[in-house]
């Protein structure tokens, strides 16, 4: 993969500023780069780099008006950090595409796969299963008896996947995660031991979902676990049975959700922060990492923190003091020796 | 899978009250259900719902007397919950029946295979490994070698069993999950390095246990690692070395066991939980979810929350107190100025 | 593997004290220890229980005097532990021994593989990724594109190593942990959906580090996420992208750091602990189980806790006036009583 600067400034529909035959192969921040490189400059506090980088290629702003010399091609763009972003995205394009199906992999007779995809050895299909155009299977996937698999969408090597799940196009999971294993439900006997609650239900996530490494993703009862349009998981995330998560919510890592409870839209979720069952979050709150939310938030647009959480202010304030305890304690100690001195 | 009233009615012991050939091919729930749905009605809150549902056929209890029409078959049984789990069970018995041996596999020859069981493609099967009878081995399992996995067990795609483990009968292992990796030991070497402390114990998971996704119990450094009888862990849970965790103990999702700590018996602790390692927590104990445990619990059937935890009872006071910080520090503050103004 | 007191002898460098021609075949523990077992000495506390051991062998240090008969044989050594800690290495590295590549597995014709490796079945191997020599990979284990392997490095089964990912020598990782998987970037647009930032870093992994199960390292944004020489992480960790983790740090299970942070060499970092993005950890820091830290610690070698983390000390007298705010909150109550009744 080698480009010139003019071949760039094409790409990007930029002027450039400098020598159009130097070539680069790789993207690099200005700060680390190398010859052959190709860098940006978006934020003005880094502009000190421009001057000393070994960067080949830059790309600025069209604005961009240099206080010393440069020794970099420039390629001249209305927004820097938006056409570097594009390149971004081609070059991982570019490096992760893949089709054909490699040998040996497991397909039942009955699994309807789409036109070019990419479907990687030991990845394991099961009965009646239906796998979208351009679909990218990697190495050691299992896909479930009568699951399906949309159009455009990425499994990372190891994602499991359950029997009847329903993965919607454009999605992408990563290795390690696991979609529709049983939700966590017993009922007690009278000899203390439990009988296991038979978890007949499904996950769907529709287009647009991203989920992280390792996360989990349990299949409801009955009915379905529903993963909405657009959302975000971060790694090692715990969804429980029947938990709906609204369209474009992001959870970050290790965050854990418990049974039946539903995720307002657009709502933004900390890391390791924990959701107890049945509740509903408003759309549009806001929860900080390390939370621990124990009833329904029904005003939207909110900001909560703690275990258990109350409003960001709140918690903020009831912080600092904690972390002043010590003091407290002494000053009420204090103000009881002197009544009691004043008393006497 | 169709089935008629009729044929449920004999299956559940139940009297049929309508169109005994109507057929179904599906569980719901009674507010969800669609023509060809099988529902129940067991919890009164629900009935209105059995006046306008479209289930073909709604189980009830015998003394269920309808207020209105109902365009639904019933199915007349003792305990309507009950009849329904059962048919869940059979419905799931039934659509994850498997046998046979799926190609391509490894299987060492010096392993022994039980009859009638479920071997997935791509599952590893080590040296002197023990299958037992009817155990499902989903595809992409590995089983170490010397490691036993008893009668009617299931585990599935994925699942990793490092050598030496012992799993009972009719335990479900989940994919995703780790079973005997190396315990986190290491002793201080005086460059500030770490010298790894060899794990050579095992894992033992007796009968009826069920372990989540992706949860992992690591091997006893010496000695085992022991899961006993009817033991339930969720999803993403961490047991280290030497863990203990006692019958029909019930542990949610993201929880973890530090090294050498033993779980009584029919304890029920909650997600995200910390328990630090060498204590003991005794039987019937309930520890609420994000709590942390930094010592013993030698009181049995007693209820325990907060990090560090201490009495249920007198963490939600605390917490209550807590959320209130900011107006407790004025009263103080308050005082201190009456106080003052009092004694000039 | 069968093994004379005299063999044992010769290879700790000890001297026998006892029938020479005894045998043992397994390593146990003094208090558990059976006929045919090695077992070892060291601790005072325990000098109880080799007056009544079954062990076949005791190993004692060399100033060892018993106080009553002993019936096992006993070899003495200079440090008991030390030597037993020896024999518990060389018994690992002898059951652990594996050689040679099992079928079927894929290796990309591009791919160096190294002298003396172990290649299990069902491996995936992808293009230009260099192996190196004595290397072991496990059953299921995926290796992407141009990724390396450095020499005597151990990959346990169902390892994930995403492509590009740089992985040294004598390290070892754990069944399911994840190397390389994207960092979790995305950018809001206004339609209130996120757009995917490309993640095209990589992640590295120095020489002589140990990574638990289901461990998830992203790979950087650009640049790299640098886990450096000696480090230690246990199960269920995540490691964000861009972090970097200095020399011989210790981090336990379940803990999470967020993106850009940089952990101090020889820190050591308790169990569930969240650390947020783009700050810095001193050198030698040690923070608590359950702690989160929200911003930069610059003082060196340091011990912290709670969430928000403050001082060691601080945080363990708040704890304790924590639990007694009930009785802090009569006080100041009782206080405004009295004021109230003494100025009226």
């Amino acid at each position: 993969m080698q480009f010139t600067a003019q071949q760039i400034g094409i790409l990007l529909n930029g002027s450039v500023d400098g020598n159009p035959d130097v070539t680069v192969n790789q993207l690099a921040k200005i700060e680390e780069a190398q010859e052959g490189s190709l860098s940006f400059l978006a934020n003005p506090k880094y502009e000190q780099f421009i001057y000393h980088t070994n960067a080949s290629i830059v790309i600025v702003s069209n604005d961009f008006i240099p206080t010393a010399p440069i020794t970099s091609t420039l390629i001249r763009v209305e927004n820097a950090y938006t056409a570097f972003s594009v390149l971004l995205h081609h070059y991982n394009t570019f490096k992760l595409a893949k089709t054909g199906i490699e040998q040996p992999c497991f397909i039942h007779p009955s699994a309807k796969i789409g036109a070019d995809v990419y479907i990687g050895a030991f990845v394991y299909i099961g009965a009646d299963v239906v796998i979208g155009d351009n679909a990218k299977i990697y190495p050691q996937v299992y896909i479930g008896d009568n699951a399906s698999v949309g159009s455009g969408t990425t499994l990372f090597p190891g994602v499991k996947v359950y029997y009847d799940s329903r993965i919607g196009s454009n999605v992408t999971i990563h290795s390690g995660a696991i979609i529709g294993s049983d939700g966590f439900g017993f009922a007690p006997l009278e000899d203390g031991s439990y009988s296991k609650i038979s978890q007949i239900g499904n996950v769907i996530i529709e287009d647009n979902v991203e989920i992280g490494s390792n996360t989990c993703i349990d299949r409801a009862t009955m009915g379905s676990t529903l993963i909405k349009k657009g959302v975000k998981l971060d790694n090692l995330i715990q969804i429980a049975h029947n938990v709906e998560i609204n369209t474009n919510a992001v959870i970050a890592s290790q965050t854990g959700i418990s049974g039946s409870t539903k995720i307002g839209e657009q709502s933004i979720i900390g890391g390791q922060v924990g959701i107890v069952g049945h509740i509903t979050i408003a759309k549009g709150s806001q929860i900080q990492a390390q939370s621990g939310v124990n009833r329904s938030i029904l005003e939207e647009n909110k900001k909560w923190a703690g275990s258990p959480a109350t409003s960001f202010n709140n918690q903020m304030r009831a912080q600092v003091i904690y972390n002043r305890l010590p003091e407290l304690e002494r000053k009420v100690e204090e103000l009881e020796r002197k009544l009691k001195e004043f008393t006497k």
